[in-house]
């Protein structure tokens, strides 16, 4: 066996370190004895080698030349010359695989003369000429690095005079002088394509090599934690040819329905023709019936073929195919691309059949996949053309009447309409619109924007971050390109793709899919990590619960301060203590027991995290910004704005440069405590109410922006002064535990001292990830996020994945000291990342007790805590 | 030995953890053989028991009753009978002083009976009774808890009806009247005072120990890490009396000046007086040269006292005593208080006597102090009464011009007029006005106002939140109650004690204390932790310089894009990429060029730190609430604002919601990073012309709110790409260092990573506090800081003094894994907190390697370095 080089036929799945992925793949299919097009893998180390010495090792080439010489055996055919060419594809293939690199070179071996050979072996001038052209143009971009446009004007030029629309139309005369024409290309560029096969095939294996070390690629590896020290493999493989005439074909096909999950062969056939050409969908496919028809024999041994992967690889497989002069060859199998609902059947269906076990079973789905399942999408039959697309926000579909503002959206929705809400971004201001429409569409912000965030917790569709479409909400118009939507123009978005359509467009209910459920089951039987569910309302409550939420990790009360109740919030915030003042917190009190008892109704028995006041006061407040821009509308029109210039001075009070390190939960709680004591009261009255009523409610206490002890044991202190007195007045014990969120640094800094005086912890991870960043969500995304994403300065967004060296190391220091100091200590996460299976996998491995997620993301979680308890040490590690 | 009672002749100093501070230090004066007023302690032990068993241990009592005994026989009084009554005094004390227990209760068992005893033992009525009168009064206040008003308001009316002021001229029979009144008051109370001298006593012993868990006393403790167990001891001892006629008297004395710090004998003396008589100032005092008329035995023993003291405690002692019929008592000594020159001198004077070392006397001087040494102060002579006073934030006095604009402020300096900023509350548009005035007077914020921390980093007076001040810009008006301020009026204000005068008062320039050097120069021998300074200019860098600085740690040189040169950066910031903006960039460029010349130049041969741009750009721009609140001026004169409404709709692009979480820093760089190239650029350029004028420039780049690595390695290559431009350009080797500020926990977190690609690391603390605690500072304090402050949520501004716990855990953990991935790095602090002492004795205790100080604050840095490096191991378990 030689150092460098590996014929498929002595490796196998297992050396990937030194095959890489993809000679791996092409190694055991050929100790399954499946026919595949003989050839070998120059190594990893061969690479490592180069990068170290800065050259090519002595006996490389020599060893490449055996390699050719065993193939040009093996194949019956010879390497760069007639009568029977031995042509060959030169790929790379890492360990892993990454953008970045050098990815194929077919048909490497041809050179002016052995075009002609190749045209006297196959009789078809066309065919031999096609090659050709293909190559120059493959090494010329790929190896040699001259800008495909100049290759894609001279084809483009030859189409029009020719006047046919493809290339393969092109006459063999037409392609020969495209051919010729590449050459000149490349030589004024400085460069040339050696005519010597073997000097080509080292031109191309030093291209892989050398694309190891492009920018491009290391900026990739830095950022994935991919080591630059593995170096990458290079392929070289014959060439088997689909368009040698009608006995010589080529295609895809499935072991199972990619698009249902139903067990029965699916594929596509095309025959006399090569592999892009059925991906490109130029001629209308043959199905696997149809090719048992023409090549009985073929089809069967497919047939087996499938099979027999199928078992091997214990999965779905996607194949890919040629037939040449009547013999199948198989170029590539790897695990099929499914729909979220064929994902849920095949694995199901296959731990039914004993192919796979259940766990194996519950990893083999994508949990993120699972929020699509139940929403809407655009039916298959669909024929419409995307207008435009954005950003995928917010999976499912939604046909609308296109409105502008939020009160508008909410009158039409009342109206028996439904609306697709279109705004630039949205804000808090915009909730009760978004709650009325279908689906949200904006042109700006991303994954993590306000609208993509809500329109997630709300389980609706949403675009974002359109960035061909202008909104002019006071104009009551937005545009994309020539395209114009006026208020009550129907519009189609699907948020699992970001697409947009003018008009209606079919859309498709979900169905039911029955081996969900027994999914889940396998899931739940696994995972240790709870799964709650952050809800508000009664009615997310029950959602929650019905997606199989083992309570509610965060009930944000003050969302329920939106709204109607606004002005009774700001009377309490800018009136001086009075009866006044102290009559609108008795309002507010009377209106969040109901809110409580309800969500405690909806939760019975299970636990109800109910988080103290925290955003900032001014959410409550009137814009400063607009009331002065309502004082000059005002001033224009000779209007007094007396009463406006008050607001404005009271709301100046309260004015901070920066909200969100301000004046927000408990330091609102010690220093407005009233306004908490009330909450602390509406919630215990509400528990005695439930009492009453014959329920069980499980409610705790959740103390906001906690950074030192001092403050956790002050709430602590009053909290336990009004269950006192809840105590003494009805006479019945309550036990509500209380927790705290550690949401900022210090917090997870001193979490060994808060957890003395804490029941629990959550982290609210949105937060956390701000402060730990210093980064505003509401700012950063619009302002240099996207691009720090699009340069890859971040490899993910922070507020969609959490950040494991800066947020995660606190999140384990704070969870190790806080169960140190309090063995009794629970602790949970509650921010955006509690939905997120990457996050998720982070959260057991540093030992939380529970996630807790959006309603519509329950499902999503219960089987990533699985997957995360499966996947157990490998995640940790990562 | 008893096992709760120690006597005074028993103990000594080392015993403090069972005789308490106030204890030990009796019992250490009676070893000394000096004659102090006989007593005992009943210990810390005593006090930890009664808290354990919830009862006074069964011997306590009977222990109690023997050492009376003994007192008894030792005084050759009998106590709580005639006819020479012993009284004694109770006070609680601690291991440690603490605020919010029990002080004082004196002349403790008399009685009726007592009372008459003591009158005929005197031969003196009002003697007798006004003792008993105080007796009552603080018993009941005291031990009793009765509000000190109700007795206040019975001697006010008293003195009415007689037509006295002081309680001195009242009669004995008023004394008894008011004695018999205050008892009344005590029953109405539903309380009584025991007529029996030792239940006076077992109650007044029990008020101490209660007083030990006071809610008070509690958070006093939780705060400053004082543990709840160590318990608190009491002091009995005998009374003497200093008004028992002309041969007796009280006094206070100094072994040297405590004002100038002249090795000479200084103290006051009044006859026929008690203890407070002398603080009161009602009688004018005399001086020791007339004691030593009055008792020349009793002068000659007290000399002999002080001198005795000084030598045994090694410090200047404060000491007070008492001459009971011509008999010399020594009451207490202490280390006395001096003023801060003549701290510096004692020390200075006492190391060079030998009765200190070198490092002592560097431990002697409080860092802080040094502040104000070189700065004006009040007069001793002036006689001016304050008018208000507000926080001392930045110390000296100044006297000027009431100014209440920036603009004026320069104005009127430019015409040669000193003038005093006065302001609601300043921000960085002031910062002009504030460099012209010789004062800043603010009506708002606290130490660590914007108003403060640019006063102190100016070294000019500053009194901030005088709450009592109400400043009306627009109306050009300041009024403290009925005393209005219009411009133009005098005023002075004093930062070192936080006085206001009307009017200008007599200031004293500071006088060259020639011990400052000497002692400075001991702290330098003895520190480790280096000093720079924290300087936008070459002025700031040679007053720096000049204090002992060894470098400049940070240069913002952002601050120079402010005033004038505005309107260039906004029109950077606002014009899209064209020949304009371009412009723009290269008018920056050259005056950055001199800016950074003349700072290498002062700072020649040491290190200069520039911080590439850091704030939020926003701060260049106008703010969009002024631009409508112009619109509203503009729209009622009938004028156009199309202007204003551009400016506008531009500044939109910028605005941010939480600016200090925003588009900064190396973020900015990255984003519109030609500012940052430019800045590179003018850096490079005045290194190469410093060289050819001969200089020795020590550059060093540091890069601003880096939160992961991939933001320093791209701006690393930024930077090198442009030296090596230059390199080339001028056939020079630059050598420039290049490090990052850690100012995001994240950056902590990751700082192994970052260490790898740094060259040094700088803490912003200020920015660290900001995002560890979730605080803005520029909110924080008006919003609930203070009152966190003020109710001990907090024991100390994060922002004056870091944070531990918090903000120093992550420094630790950065400094320790920076270190050890790079043992080159150097690692530094450059917040606000480089120039606070227990600050810095934290810097050295995580091994930084220097500490970068406001230039009026190197001095202080200096001395405080050295205190930390004496202190040493002790300061580590703090």
């Amino acid at each position: 066996m030689s150092a460098y080089v590996f014929d498929f036929s002595e490796g196998d799945a297992s050396m990937r370190d030194l095959l890489g992925g993809k000679g791996a793949g092409l190694a055991e299919m050929t100790k399954l004895g499946l026919r595949v097009p003989p050839g070998f893998t120059i190594t990893t180390e061969a690479c490592r080698t180069v990068m170290t010495d800065g050259a090519v090792p002595d006996s490389l080439w020599q060893e490449v030349d055996d390699a050719i010489t065993r193939l040009e055996a093996t194949s019956g055919r010879t390497f760069g010359s007639g009568p029977t060419p031995l042509l060959v594809s030169v790929r790379s293939g890492a360990k892993f695989s990454m953008p970045g690199m050098m990815d194929t070179v077919l048909n490497l071996g041809i050179n002016d003369d052995v075009v002609g050979a190749l045209a006297a072996w196959s009789g078809d001038d066309h065919f031999a000429w096609d090659a050709y052209r293909r190559f120059v143009q493959m090494y010329g971009e790929v190896v040699l690095g001259i800008p495909e446009h100049h290759f894609q004007e001279v084809l483009t030029d030859l189409r029009a005079s020719r006047h046919v629309d493809s290339d393969a139309d092109l006459s063999a005369v037409d392609l020969a002088h495209a051919t010729s024409r590449f050459r000149q290309i490349i030589a004024s560029n400085g460069k040339t394509i050696p005519g010597d096969a073997r000097s080509q095939l080292q031109g191309a294996v030093q291209a892989v090599f050398g694309s190891w070390n492009t920018r491009r690629a290391r900026d990739y590896r830095r950022l994935h934690g991919i080591s630059d020290d593995i170096g990458t493999a290079a392929n070289v493989q014959m060439m088997v040819f689909g368009d040698l005439g009608a006995d010589s074909g080529t295609g895809v096909c499935f072991t199972r329905d990619p698009s249902t999950g139903e067990r029965r062969p699916y594929g596509d056939y095309l025959a006399q023709a090569q592999g892009e050409d059925v991906v490109a969908g130029i001629r209308d496919t043959s199905t696997l019936d149809d090719l048992a028809t023409i090549h009985p024999n073929c089809h069967e041994e497919l047939l087996g073929v499938m099979e027999g992967l199928e078992r091997h690889f214990q999965d779905m497989c996607d194949i890919e195919f040629t037939i040449e002069h009547g013999t199948l060859w198989v170029l590539q199998t790897r695990a099929g691309k499914r729909t979220a609902p064929a994902a849920v059947r095949i694995a199901v269906e296959m731990a039914n059949e004993g192919v796979i076990d259940r766990s194996e079973a519950v990893k083999r789905v994508d949990p993120a996949s699972l929020e699509q399942l139940e929403r809407p999408r655009i039916a298959a039959s669909a024929r419409g053309q995307a207008l435009t697309a954005g950003i995928a926000a917010s999976p499912g579909a939604a046909t609308g009447r296109v409105v502008f503002e939020a009160d508008r959206a909410v009158e039409l929705a009342k109206a028996g309409e439904a609306v697709i809400l279109v705004r630039p971004q949205t804000t808090p201001d915009d909730i009760h619109g978004m709650a009325a429409a279908k689906g949200i569409l904006t042109s700006q912000g991303g994954k993590t924007s306000h609208a993509a965030v809500v329109a997630r917790g709300m389980g609706k569709p949403a675009v974002t971050g359109v960035g061909a479409m202008f909104v002019e909400v006071a104009a009551g118009r937005a545009s994309v390109g020539h395209h114009d939507f006026a208020e009550g123009d129907l519009i189609t978005i699907d948020g699992t793709t970001g697409a947009v359509y003018a008009g209606a467009v079919a859309l498709e209910e979900p169905k039911p899919i029955p081996e969900l459920e027994v999914l889940l089951s396998w899931a739940d039987e696994v995972r240790h990590l709870g799964v709650r569910a952050n809800a508000d309302t009664a009615e997310d409550a029950a959602i929650a619960r019905w997606a199989g939420a083992d309570g509610i990790g965060l009930a944000r009360t003050e969302h329920r301060f939106l709204g109607e109740r606004t002005v009774i919030v700001q009377r309490i915030i800018l009136t001086p203590d009075g009866p006044d003042r102290r009559q609108a917190l008795r309002d507010l009190q009377t209106q969040q027991v109901v809110d409580f008892e309800t969500l405690l109704e909806a939760m019975d028995g299970l636990p109800v995290v109910v988080r103290l006041l925290d955003p900032p006061l001014h959410e409550f407040l009137p814009s400063r910004l607009e009331l002065e821009q309502e004082m000059v509308r005002r001033v224009r029109l000779g209007r007094s704005i007396a009463d406006l210039e008050h607001m404005s001075a009271q709301v100046a009070r309260w004015e901070e440069s920066n909200p969100m390190l301000g004046l927000r939960g408990v330091r609102l709680g010690l220093i407005v405590s009233d306004l908490y004591r009330m909450q602390v009261q509406a919630a215990l009255e509400a528990v005695v109410r439930r009492r009453q009523a014959g329920g069980d409610p499980q409610l705790e206490i959740m103390i906001p922006l906690v950074g030192n002890p001092e403050e956790l044991i002050r709430m602590k202190e009053m909290v336990t002064e009004e269950i006192a007195k809840i105590e003494g007045s009805t006479g019945q014990k309550l036990d509500v535990p209380m927790g705290t969120m550690i949401e900022l640094p210090r917090a997870a800094l001193v979490a060994g001292q808060l957890a003395r005086h804490a029941d629990f912890f959550s982290f609210g991870t949105n937060d956390l990830t701000q402060m730990t960043y210093g980064l505003s969500r509401d700012d950063a995304e619009a302002s240099f996020l996207q691009k720090y994403l699009d340069d890859q300065i971040m490899a993910t967004n922070p507020f969609q994945t959490l950040d494991r060296e800066g947020v995660g190391r606190l999140i384990r220091v704070a969870t190790r000291e806080g169960k140190e100091a309090n063995p009794e200590l629970i602790v949970g996460v509650c921010g955006e990342h509690g939905g997120d299976p990457a996050s998720i996998a982070f959260c057991r491995e540093v030992g939380l007790d529970y996630v807790s997620a959006s309603p519509p993301r329950v499902k999503v979680a219960r089987l990533a805590a699985a997957q995360a308890e499966l996947s157990g040490a490998a995640s940790s590690t990562a």
